[in-house]
């Protein structure tokens, strides 16, 4: 196993500057068997799974963690942490850490509404309540948003590159097909050439990439069947890789023969939808109010409403948490009420289904001081296969 | 993508029975992105991966899960639950569902000691709590425990398939051994082994196998070195495949050339300490009381005590939860305190550093209500290299 020091030591000295900047003075993950119920944050500031309980402490200017004996050598061989190893109870390393920085309010994983930063569960909750029951806890849902959304330099490189591969991929996709191929193969096919260069999917391996043929196909998370593609039918691809630890999230869209002008102007409208969106995305600004700007311009160009929100930030998954580019519904609790921050990479996605097929789009944008860049060039023009 | 009904099927049965059984009237699964957050008893009750916030209720009679229109299809498929599939907000057919069952006490998945039943976070829970603010929720640890712990007859044929896959797998690497080979090449060489045929590691890939040559390997979950096998020294190895979704785990010991009578007696004090605990475990009897019955021995026997449980659960994964045959220290919780039920597939496990390496034994064996049942034959005596 390679260990991913130099990233650790950056999303660690970034955790650091959240404490010493932010509302709390440590910022405590608490976990256990991270091989079945992984915790969110964990790559970041450790980067290898842990079996017995198992204690992150970060504050303004150090960190600690507390793990078992087993699990020692690692956070060794990591470096970036005081390590505290112990046999049979953390209680005595864990106060100890806690006073030595003289933390008062201590930030744990949970959140309500951003499940990037929701990996405290109940029950370990309670362990550590129970471990220290004169202490209360916050939730360090603003330190994880802050040390995920904001991506370091070797983040930005590592998504960027695992955008540049799914672009690639994309094309040769597009070399191979003939009028007879299928959903299915054009899946089977994508899936051999990521196992011949050992990458990993951006979602659930068996729904990326998601592909659909022509008019006839279902459209959302589903599995590739047999459709093939008629004249003037439109082959849609959802799709990222996951490189070195990072995902892309890309859509992209071609035609078999002419277009008919009903489907370009289609896909003029869902690009401006998408323009409309990027223009509105500018640090400061709430979620909900880019994800208004692309829905309205779609709807005012008499289209259906997504029923999905325009955007979401990527980082090591496809949905990397905070902000969301969503409207303000139930199910996405306040996460589209976030502010939009300048280091954060998002995607700005819709569709319209239409008799030809799915006209879907999806771009990936970083947010910077002086405005959206794009990560790799957006699609502006149907492609014609 | 394969859903795996038959086994789902199975697995719901016997938690409706568990339902109307236990002290509950709904065993409610509430999850979101369980692609980053798994929810641990999702593959028993769903099988594929969810986005937006699912709700999976069981019933004593009856199941219904309540999940995102997107992810909707799969479930149509899988066939097993009553289906209600949601666009903004799933409250109105959460409400629904436990009213049609009538349901007053509703069980969740927190365990304090449990990390199999402990895949609920805290914001999730909240949010449940905002759903339902007129309800009180209790732990479904029980639920989980004997859904997860009582092992159908597919599965009994798939861990003791990937014990004998197991068994087989490193009786080729005691093959290809020869004087010079090392630990990094030992565990290359069953990687690629487990490549070739598509199979995954009972726990992670990087510690899966561990394997120590002698006396001065390092003992526990360690990377692989550069050792080599000295003239009467162990080799030792800690292995499990996973293989159609579920786990197997085992230690087994090779000497070369002839083992010093020293060698001999301490792993006949091993073997005297499994056989010890083997004895003791049985249907209603605590897991402190196994643990202590092996332990015993081996302190009897002159040998400093082991510093970690002497059994856990197998299943989908290695460490399966549950009832721990482990002593009462502080970081196993409540877990050595259940009781051993028959139908649950546990490890022996101890062993003994020497200067010849580690004397390390670890079995599989099934309870039943006429005793334990080896799921492999055990190893009783050295093997010879």
């Amino acid at each position: 196993m390679t260990l991913d020091t130099a990233l650790i030591g950056e999303k660690v000295e970034q955790a650091r500057r959240a404490v010493a900047e932010g509302d709390c003075d440590a910022w405590l993950v608490f976990c256990r068997e991270t091989d079945e119920t992984a915790e969110p944050t964990l790559p970041y500031v450790l980067g290898f799974d842990v079996v017995w309980p198992t204690a992150v402490v970060v504050g303004p200017d150090e960190s600690t963690v507390v793990l078992g004996r087993h699990d020692a050598p690692n956070a060794e061989r990591l470096d970036v942490h005081e390590v505290r190893p112990y046999d049979e109870s953390m209680e005595t390393a864990l106060r100890e850490t806690l006073a030595e920085i003289g933390a008062e309010t201590v930030a744990v994983n949970y959140d309500r509404d951003d499940s990037a930063a929701d990996g405290l569960t109940v029950g370990l909750y309670r362990r550590l309540q129970d471990l220290l029951p004169e202490r209360e806890f916050v939730s360090a849902g603003e330190v994880v948003r802050r040390v995920r959304g904001l991506k370091s330099a070797t983040e930005l490189d590592r998504i960027r590159a695992a955008a540049e591969t799914t672009v690639d991929l994309l094309g040769t996709a597009a070399t191979a097909w003939t009028p007879e191929t299928t959903e299915r193969e054009i899946v089977a096919d994508l899936h051999d050439r990521l196992r011949a260069r050992d990458l990993g999917t951006a979602w659930a391996w068996d729904y990326c990439p998601t592909v659909h043929l022509g008019g006839e196909s279902d459209v959302g998370h589903t599995l590739p069947g047999d459709h093939t593609l008629g004249q003037g039918e439109l082959f849609h691809v959802d799709f990222g890789v996951r490189q070195d630890g990072y995902a892309a999230d890309l859509q992209r869209l071609w035609v078999r023969g002419e277009p008919s002008p009903g489907l370009e102007s289609v896909f003029e409208d869902v690009r401006a939808a998408i323009d409309a969106g990027h223009e509105r995305l500018a640090a400061g600004v709430p979620g909900h109010e880019v994800d208004a700007a692309a829905r309205e311009t779609l709807i005012d160009r008499g289209h259906p409403a997504f029923q999905h929100a325009f955007g979401h930030q990527v980082g090591r998954v496809a949905h990397d948490g905070g902000t969301l580019l969503g409207p303000e519904w139930e199910r996405y609790g306040d996460a589209p009420r976030g502010e939009v921050r300048a280091g954060e990479i998002y995607t700005l996605e819709l569709g319209v289904e239409t008799e030809w097929g799915y006209v879907g789009q999806e771009e990936m944008v970083r947010v910077t001081e002086s405005g959206p860049e794009w990560i790799v060039p957006p699609q502006t023009a149907l492609n014609r296969l």
